[in-house]
């Protein structure tokens, strides 16, 4: 059983350091930058938002650092985009859905891992489930010096914060650890792409 | 006594996290951002310098994330701002006084913290210390994707400084660890405000 | 010999430090930032990358931090600019040349600190290498608010991880630990200055 969820988690969190990877690669591509330029975003992209993590929770060194395999499928992200864009761009639409779909599993995995902590607050295992959704991409904009998608996106952080939350709702109310992590990541996911869809915004002050 | 300087240290953390969660709303709101934006940007401009520091000395889980006050804190800050300012927007002076406010109460308590680190130079509790006060309005200009006010502000992280070398040097001098604090928190926010009215700036190098 | 090869790594820190230092002052100078600005980004751009690196490999207090030598060094770099520049600017190419130095002692110094952690994977060693030599030279640009030059420049990050490779294989090939360092160095430095004289650049992807 603990062999299972272990086994997920790492599953999880591979898929989405692929996802982010894809998108990291196919941003630096639009910023006109070099291979090196794509292989650094992608890896940046791909792994920022765990290692923020990691270090906040003082697991050190991160785990993606400290398994090779991490950084190996971020590389193959960026070379999957580096080859295929020879031939043909990749559609908005796709990485958009792509960008959805890590920001579901890297949410789900970070609150997972979060929960580890002993005695944690459940805000706190919320907000650290955030930040590792929304930090590859934070840090993928701050490099490209340029304002955070988490700062400028309507319904961005906020999806990452309703998976989280949804998925310690669900353990409280007695489903399984893996039921409750599947609730939350496609909370997080469906919240996301309608919120794209419908063009959803949170209020703003007219400044 | 250790209960009195630890309540203390706690209350005075806790004033600079409101203080900065406003301050940072406000710079949100000035560059159009939404309501999480707003959020996000209070949070970080509140807690990345505390965070930071905590990171350094390895404090970890960092203290604003293992208790949930902190960004209850930061967020009621962000709250405020976002319903008084559907009335009224908030007067410039008012924030550069919450700001130095701020800078002062965060150097100090990052200064205390440091301080019981066994054996730190002084250089570094004042490094420390400075960090704490700047590191959240850094993060915030960073995520504007602007030159950091650290940078390009005439006496900021130079009050900081002071402040925090005001304190060490009142301790030696054999002043209660409390009254040290005020004297290094006065010197702070003097300084910071006397350089804003009178236009302080240091010297330049003319490029 | 153990003595050795520690003051040998201490030396190279050092040096490197001091040669970040003097090129973060040059950037601060030519991005017209005040005396506090050269000084924050003197520190920066000296200590960051290896900051990291500690944080990353949980030696906290990093050593930039515990010994007070470190930021001394990147202060002194930094007043050496502030006070030469009055009378002469620094040329260019001095710049470029200090700073492939830096870089190339940073990466070396970076992957011996990592391979001291028991069982770390080369990769690994390599990533944190790479991440000592550029990281400061990050920091800096995100605190100037533009494209970080890894992300830019043809052969950067490339040289960096290049050297750091270098070395690790050396010593597999069974050289000293000082013989791979110089060499990792020395293949780093080179790769570089050639880059920049041959205008050496990765393949990009036509967007």
């Amino acid at each position: 059983m603990k062999y299972d969820s272990g086994t997920l988690l790492f599953a999880v969190d591979l898929l989405g350091t692929l996802l982010f990877g894809i998108e990291g690669a196919t941003a630096a591509i639009s910023s006109h930058l070099d291979l090196l330029g794509l292989l650094v975003l992608a890896f940046s992209t791909a792994l920022a938002g765990g290692i923020i993590r990691d270090l906040l929770i003082g697991a050190v060194p991160p785990s993606s650092l400290r398994d090779w395999r991490y950084s190996a499928v971020a590389f193959a992200g960026a070379a999957t985009v580096f080859f295929l864009h020879r031939f043909q761009g990749i559609p908005g639409t796709v990485i958009v859905v792509l960008d959805a779909a890590g920001l579901a599993l890297f949410a789900v995995a970070g609150t997972e891992k979060a929960l580890k902590i002993y005695k944690i607050p459940p805000l706190i295992a919320v907000l650290l489930g955030t930040i590792t959704g929304v930090g590859g991409g934070t840090v993928r904009d701050i490099l490209l010096a340029r304002i955070p998608l988490v700062l400028r996106a309507d319904v961005y952080a906020t999806a990452a914060m309703a998976g989280s939350a949804g998925m310690i709702l669900g353990r409280r109310l007695g489903l399984s650890s893996t039921l409750a992590a599947v609730l939350g990541a496609v909370l997080c996911f469906c919240l996301r792409m309608v919120s794209v869809w419908r063009h959803w915004n949170l209020p703003t002050v007219s400044a």
